[in-house]
């Protein structure tokens, strides 16, 4: 996915966080920070969501370790809850626990199977 | 202030959360956003900071209505403390509360006697 495409993906999260009533920033050189950083970070006044943000063509999407390593190091050290969000093709937002990811030899992997069985719908994550 | 300069300093203080022990990222598209967000955002496990940072060669520093309003709806919808954060020339970097800021007709005024009479050092913020 290019930069462009993960931009406006994060874009069109981050606006239906607000419209529900939550806020959300998208971070800056996420992925290429010295520090670690999820690509957004929703939060209201009793819980916070670090979300790795993914939007793909195909039925599955792998993310490297590094990704998944900062995501979950950031959590912990803000105290927010790790999330990887996914969007296949045409279909709703899935919201996958980093550990219910399937763990392959260099990355992670994220599937609409996955996703469908464990993962959650965005109404269920705010909830 | 330009944009590099205000990078800069953003990234300055965001290295010392970091090595203090908080997670601190940068917002993509502080200021042009079309929703409100902080030029920071610095969490623990207990307090989050939304922190809009300025960097000044002079002993005053105004900051407009918008981004003052902006940092305190971030704030209440996110659930985390509004703070104005600035570096006068070659002094520390100061923490100011919005509400000690100095009213003017369009614009609020950060000054560094208002710095050293009621804000608080980076030492003193975080605990």
């Amino acid at each position: 996915m290019s930069k462009v495409k993960g931009s406006k993906a994060e874009r069109e999260l981050q606006k239906i966080f607000w419209q529900n009533g939550w806020a959300c920033l998208r971070t800056a050189g996420s992925g290429s920070s010295s520090h670690p950083a999820p690509d957004l970070l929703a939060g209201n006044k009793i819980r916070r969501l670090a979300v790795e943000c993914k939007a793909t063509k195909s039925i599955s999407k792998y993310l490297t370790k590094e990704e998944i390593g900062q995501l979950i190091e950031f959590a912990q050290v803000f105290g927010a809850e790790p999330w990887v969000a996914i969007r296949f093709d045409r279909d709703n937002w899935y919201f996958i626990s980093p550990e219910d990811l399937k763990e392959t030899n260099n990355n992670y992997l994220a599937s609409l199977e996955i996703a469908k069985n464990k993962g959650l719908l965005f109404e269920e994550v705010i909830n």
